[in-house]
């Protein structure tokens, strides 16, 4: 099998970024083959906007750019780990350093009697702001 | 916004499942709306499967389910991280601990005089088999 496996998902892969010295999970996004083949050219992050359809060079607008240390794929080929370095420390176009920064849902083994039972809850924001997205991100 | 957003993509989010104490990538998927229910009340990862169009109760056949202890959601709700508690070790039906065991890229500085450039390599399996999937799949 040619890796990545681009056929498998009509011409896309997913691609989770992870920062490359706490191993936090980044953002999640996608990649096509023309995003995959510049990513290795240029050692930065390159995904697939699929809103746009177009590419998405990562950090073009606001300098946070992914710098590329290693990539890991799934058994499938479908979809890939980015280990990077985030510049400007905030990969969220929210201004946080991961874009999962609610927590919605945590386990409750109390009201389940020792039986796991998820306890769903109002969105919890767990991490601090980087950067106001409002100055970031103005015309 | 209801969280998490089925509507953005068709029904589907997407589900990174975690180690809950290494924080490890193990695996990446989808839930339908059902699945998301269906993992909330039993508190057990289920996920979609896209190509057999069908809930995937995680670990059914080979017994290694996965206890949920924590869900976040990214900006767009669209993309959940579930930390598991993964039973039997192994997430992937390859046999390995994660489904990511395999490195594809590395960052390579010296090549490039100190700029960003990766280097392709044939994919390196780094990590320990824990199970034969042959002795576990077999009918």
């Amino acid at each position: 099998m040619q890796l990545p496996d681009f056929d498998r998902n009509a011409g896309l892969i997913r691609a989770i970024a992870l920062d490359v010295d706490s191993k936090e999970v980044l953002m999640d996004a996608y990649m096509n083959e023309e995003a995959w083949m510049e990513t290795l050219r240029t050692g930065f992050a390159v995904y697939y906007s699929r809103t746009r359809q177009k590419l998405w060079r990562k950090g073009e607008k606001s300098g946070n750019k992914q710098l590329v240390h290693e990539i890991r794929i799934n058994c499938n080929g479908d979809s890939a780990l980015l280990f990077v370095k985030q510049l400007g420390g905030a990969a969220c176009h929210e201004g946080y350093h991961s874009c999962f920064y609610r927590r919605i849902a945590r386990v409750d083994f109390e009201r389940a009697h020792g039986m796991p039972s998820l306890r769903l809850e109002q969105a919890t924001i767990i991490a601090e702001r980087i950067f106001d997205p409002v100055q970031v991100y103005e015309q």
